[in-house]
C-alpha cells in the first residue's frame, strides 16, 4: 500500500509500505477514507523533534476491512472514526475518562495513518462506528473529530468553559479554532480569540468568538484583564505550546480559574513560583478523544456543528509533501488528504 | 509593643515595634494570644529569600481590641482566628472560594504577627470569631487553622482526596501532616505518607496515614505505583516545594489524577513536556484558608480533630530566635510562641 514516510526533517515522501494485517485478536484493519496533516507533524518536519524514516499520520476515518476474533462492536464495512491514541476503554484510567493515559495507550502516530490502510489495536476501545455510511460532505468533520476537534473540545472542557464564563483561547490554529467551537457549544458567555491573522479571526468568529485580541505576551494579558474587570478569564485554553504562549495563558487566567493546555514544545520550562502565585487549576495532556467521540459524532451527524471547515486545503495522499510544505509556510491551516 | 524582626538571614531579634492602630474603617487591632513560626519563615532565615529588617509572622489567634467603624462581625473582646492572607471575602474571586487571590489580597507576613498586637485590614473578610472564649488546650489547634491546617486542608481538597481515593502526601512537615489529617476527614481510603523520619512517621500515622513510603525521587514514584496497581495515586499532595519533590509528586499522580501543591521554591522549573505527558490536574497556590476557616473552627471546637499536636515546641515570644534555630536544625516540626 501507499503511505507517507518522513525520511528526515523536511523530507517527506509517499512510498510503498507493507500492507497491515491482523496481529492481535483485538485488532481491526481499516481502509482509510480520509486522513490529514496535524500541526504536531510539523515538529519533526521542522527538526524540533527527530525524524528518521517515520511513517506519519494519526488522524483517520475509514471503513473496517477485517477484524480480529475478539472485536465485538464493529463488522467489516462499518464506517469508523478513531482516536489518535489507542485505548482499551475498559481499564480504570479509561473508565475515569482519561483514555489517552490508558494502561494500553499507544500513539497512533507510531502506526502512521497517512496511508491507504492501518492496523488499529484495541479496535473496540479506540474506534467508534458511525450511525451509517456518512454523506460525502460529513467526511471532513468526522475526520476533525479524530484529533483537532476532540483535542479542542478537551481543552475547553479542561478549562471548564461553560455558562457565565469568559473563555480566552491562546492560538488560532486548528485546535484553537475547535476549542472556540467547543466553548460555544458548552455555553460560554464570552469567547476571546487571541489571533493576529485576519483569515483566522474570521474563522474564529464563525466558530463562536465574541472578541478578538491581537496583543501577545504581557500586552495580551493586560488586554484580557481589561476585558474581564481586571480579574482575568475564568477559562483559558492554551493551543500553541511555546514558552511565551504558555505563560501568556497562565497570566490570562484569574485566580481560581482553569487553564486547559493541549500541547507544549520540548523546551518549555514553567517557573514553579509563577504557576504557584497564579493560584489556578491546570489540566493538560494528549486529549482523551475517545471519551468525547460518541457525542462529537452525534453532533456532526445531526449537523449541529461543522468542524470540517477547519480544513482549508484538500490534496490526494500522493501530494502529501506539498501539504506539509503549505502548512509549514502557513499557507494552509490544516490539510486534508483524500484516498 | 514587642515583636520579632529578621534583620538579615539567620539574625532574628525580638524588639520594640510601634503599636498598631486603626487606619482604615475596615481594620481591627487584635491582641495576640498565640502565634508561631512557619516553615516558610525559614526561607529568608536560610537566605533563600531576602530578609532586611522584616517584621515576621503570619499565623495568629487573639482577642479583638479595637475595630474600625465599618467592621460588623466582631466586637472588642471576641476571640478570632485569621487567615494568613487578607481578603475582603466579598469580591468575585473570594465568592468563588479563592480568598488568597482576593482583589484586596495582602500577605499578613508583611504585617508581622509574631508580636503582641497586629492591625488586620478587612477584618470582616479575614478574621472569623470563635463560638466563645476557647479552652486553653484548644489554642494550638485554632492557631494551626490559621495556616498549616488550612493549607494542608486546601492541598488535600485541591488533590480531590475523598472516598475510594488513594492519597499520597509528599512531605512530612506540618503542612504535610495536616494534609494527612484532611485526607482522612475527607474520607480517603488509603493515605500514603512519604517520610523518612521515625518521629514524623508516628505523627503521620496518628493523623491517618495508612502506609509509609521512605523512598524518594524515582524510587519513591516506583513504590507509589507498586502500591496502586501500577497506576499511581488518585490524589497527590506536594508539601515540600523543591524541584525533586515537585517532580516526585507529578510522577506519583495517575493519568487524570489530581495534584495539590502549596509551596514551591523560587528555583523550581517544571518541564512542560513532563507535566503534559503526565496528563494530570493541578491546583496550587497560597491556600484560601478563609474559605475553610468556619468549618475548621467548628471541627476543632467540637474536638473532632486535633491539629494542635503539630506543635512540638512551645516558647515565649521573647525566645523566638531559639525557635527559629530549632526549626532550622529540624529539632522542632513547628514552634508555638506564647504571649
Amino acid at each position: 500500500m501507499r503511505g507517507v514516510v518522513m525520511y528526515s526533517p523536511g523530507d517527506v515522501r509517499v512510498e510503498e509500505r507493507e500492507n497491515p494485517r491482523i496481529i492481535e485478536p483485538t485488532d481491526a484493519v481499516i481502509r482509510l477514507t480520509a486522513t490529514c496533516i496535524c500541526g504536531s507533524d510539523l515538529w519533526p518536519y521542522r527538526g524540533i523533534e527527530p525524524a528518521d524514516h517515520q511513517p506519519m499520520g494519526h488522524e483517520y476515518v475509514g471503513v473496517v476491512e477485517e477484524i480480529g476474533d475478539q472485536v465485538r462492536t464493529m463488522t467489516p464495512g462499518d464506517f469508523v472514526v478513531g482516536s489518535f491514541v489507542i485505548s482499551d476503554n475498559t481499564c480504570e484510567i479509561c473508565r475515569a475518562g482519561f483514555q489517552s493515559k490508558c494502561v494500553h495507550a499507544e500513539f497512533v502516530a507510531q502506526i502512521g495513518t497517512q496511508a491507504e490502510k492501518a492496523r488499529i489495536p484495541h479496535a473496540d476501545g479506540t474506534l467508534v462506528v458511525t450511525p451509517g455510511q456518512p454523506d460525502e460532505d460529513l467526511i471532513p468533520s468526522l475526520l476533525a473529530a479524530s484529533d483537532v476537534l476532540g483535542t479542542g473540545w478537551f481543552a475547553a472542557d479542561a478549562a471548564q468553559a461553560g455558562p457565565g464564563k469568559t473563555v480566552a483561547v491562546v492560538g488560532d490554529g486548528a485546535v484553537g479554532l475547535m476549542a472556540i467551537l467547543a466553548a460555544r457549544e458548552l455555553g460560554a458567555e464570552h469567547i476571546i480569540a487571541m489571533s493576529r491573522h485576519p483569515e483566522r479571526q474570521k474563522l474564529a468568529r464563525f466558530y463562536g468568538a465574541t472578541e478578538i485580541v491581537e496583543e501577545r505576551g504581557d500586552a495580551g494579558i493586560a488586554k484580557i484583564k481589561e476585558l474581564t474587570g481586571g480579574l482575568g478569564a475564568h477559562s483559558v485554553v492554551e493551543a500553541v505550546g511555546t514558552q511565551e504562549s504558555f505563560m501568556q495563558a497562565v497570566g490570562a487566567t484569574r485566580g481560581g480559574g482553569h487553564l486547559g493546555y493541549v500541547g507544549v514544545n520540548y523546551d518549555v520550562q514553567i517557573p514553579g513560583i509563577e504557576l504557584f502565585f497564579a493560584g489556578i487549576h491546570t489540566l493538560g495532556g494528549p486529549a482523551p478523544v475517545r471519551r468525547y467521540l460518541p457525542d462529537l459524532i452525534k453532533m456532526i451527524w445531526d449537523r449541529k456543528i461543522d468542524p470540517g471547515k477547519v480544513f482549508d486545503v484538500t490534496l490526494p495522499l500522493e501530494q502529501a509533501p506539498e501539504g506539509y510544505k503549505a502548512m509549514d509556510e502557513r499557507r494552509a491551516t490544516k490539510v486534508l488528504l483524500t484516498l
